[in-house]
């Protein structure tokens, strides 16, 4: 198994989860992450109380940027699927159009049932 | 080392973490997250002004509902007994109950003391 | 490449950033958690309305503590630089300097280009 981590605009996470869902994938969690990429600039951390708008606004030179990281865990066979769905939608060619992180997963476990691997994914 | 990874319901983070801390568990962080599992229905972002009760209320069908995702990290030969204690605390039966992922760690270290390895863990 | 994960305290995270980005590394994202690390105590969930200078005044004794966690994905030769960086800020020698796990990633993507692995760090 493996998890998909991926960091995406904020205004981006239903389409990406429709699409996802489109495909079969509907067990996913998100949450929301203050982050910038490659990038070179100083910046300071983002007062949370400040609205996401303003943050936005400013933060092009020198801030964190707020963003969502999706998690979605799936069997391997599905991993590069998850992949191109997440790409094909969030792709606009700029840069804070995301990024994916692929890590392994040794066990999933539905606690419900006690159902592990392939069955609990 | 693991990272043992459970979304779970918020109103049993408590009753896990008591469950941990009896078995010589105390390190452990959790966050929010929004998530879903495996039934496959329309959804949007709940949006994060609505009470957790409203959504949850709402929820049912076609939005994502508000979890906690706690993270432990133990030695490989702690995993199992953590995995065992969050099911049988978390374990209701029901879709919902939660989801456990096991990802391996390859390094801890204590910032204070600079240990690394079984003993920072 | 691995993922560096730091939980440190919430103060000191725009030094610890500002280091790493000295230090040429600028990509990461960073999230508010609650935790606790390896004193035993008894504890309950904090309320999350409370203020986290009240919690973090009632907390030495028997509550989970607001850190930030610190995400910085790297190739596997930029590792131990960056441990060592996060090491250097945050290490005053006092329980509650923050730990740091090191998991393995398997790949990252740009979404924005498609660029993979290295590249894409």
């Amino acid at each position: 198994m493996k998890e998909i981590l991926a960091i995406i605009r904020m205004d981006m996470i239903n389409q990406t989860k429709e699409a996802l869902l489109t495909r079969g994938i509907s067990g996913l969690n998100c949450r929301k992450v203050m982050g910038r990429g490659k990038k070179k600039v100083n910046f300071t951390v983002v007062d949370n109380k400040v609205s996401p708008k303003v943050v936005e606004a400013v933060s092009e030179e020198h801030r964190l940027i707020p963003k969502r990281m999706l998690s979605v865990i799936v069997n391997d066979s599905d991993a590069q699927m998850v992949i191109d769905t997440i790409i094909k939608v969030n792709k606009k060619g700029n840069p804070g159009d995301g990024k994916i992180f692929v890590l392994p997963v040794e066990e999933v476990i539905r606690v419900s049932t006690g159902e592990r691997g392939g069955a609990a994914v």
